[in-house]
């Protein structure tokens, strides 16, 4: 979808006992925005929860978590994030690790290609969203 | 002003060469936003900047910035926070200090007082805020 708008393609969902409580993607095209990152968004859209319900989810991203990404998982508690690949980008699981939060990493073919396209077609975009 | 509203009464501003670039304030009560600390609310309104633009960039808040915060700071290579306080609440000053960024803490008593008496007044609010 991110794609299809132009955008930077990481997307993310929050999962609360396997309900989807929250979706986002990338949104720096699509509303001029620095901060909504996939993650983001998906926090966002969550809505306001009490600390206990974030202990109860888990959080999905195409994409390894860049810092500001990673300190909002450690922010909220979330326990365990689902990466679907980090060779385009290695985020801040040396971060996450250690503090406790489980990172299971996919290596999702679909993932990376789609990371690696968009990374070639629009090099100055990709940078700009991750601060290089 | 997030006071008056109702809300969390953290603020940030980022200055660009001693131009504020961009205001912020916490939006969880106004907006039922759980990203919209001050800080990521300040960088928001500061627009799409090129990596460059923020080394030359200082942040302002008037917190300790929580993980998420910080971790924004880290992502855009922010070389500079001043922070008004962090008796009230202890971000991840240990986080930033070590990759490079100057964290100077004033500890001023109008910022340490608004919110102490915040938290007092509304301990569910902050703590929601904190993920605690």
């Amino acid at each position: 979808m991110g794609l299809a708008e132009g955008g930077v393609p990481v997307a993310s969902i929050i999962v609360h006992q396997e309900d989807i409580i929250g979706r986002g993607h990338n949104r720096r095209v699509q509303e001029g925005s620095t901060v909504f990152h996939g993650e983001i968004d998906a926090l966002e859209n969550a809505g306001r929860q009490p600390a206990v319900f974030y202990r109860d989810c888990e959080l999905y991203t195409t994409l390894s978590p860049c810092p500001m990404c990673s300190g909002a998982i450690l922010l909220y508690g979330i326990p365990k994030v689902i990466v679907g690949e980090n060779q385009s980008f290695m985020g801040e699981e040396e971060l996450l690790c250690p503090r406790g939060v489980e990172v299971d990493v996919v290596q999702d073919k679909e993932c990376q290609e789609m990371m690696k396209q968009s990374i070639a077609d629009k090099p100055e975009l990709w940078n700009e969203d991750i601060g290089v």
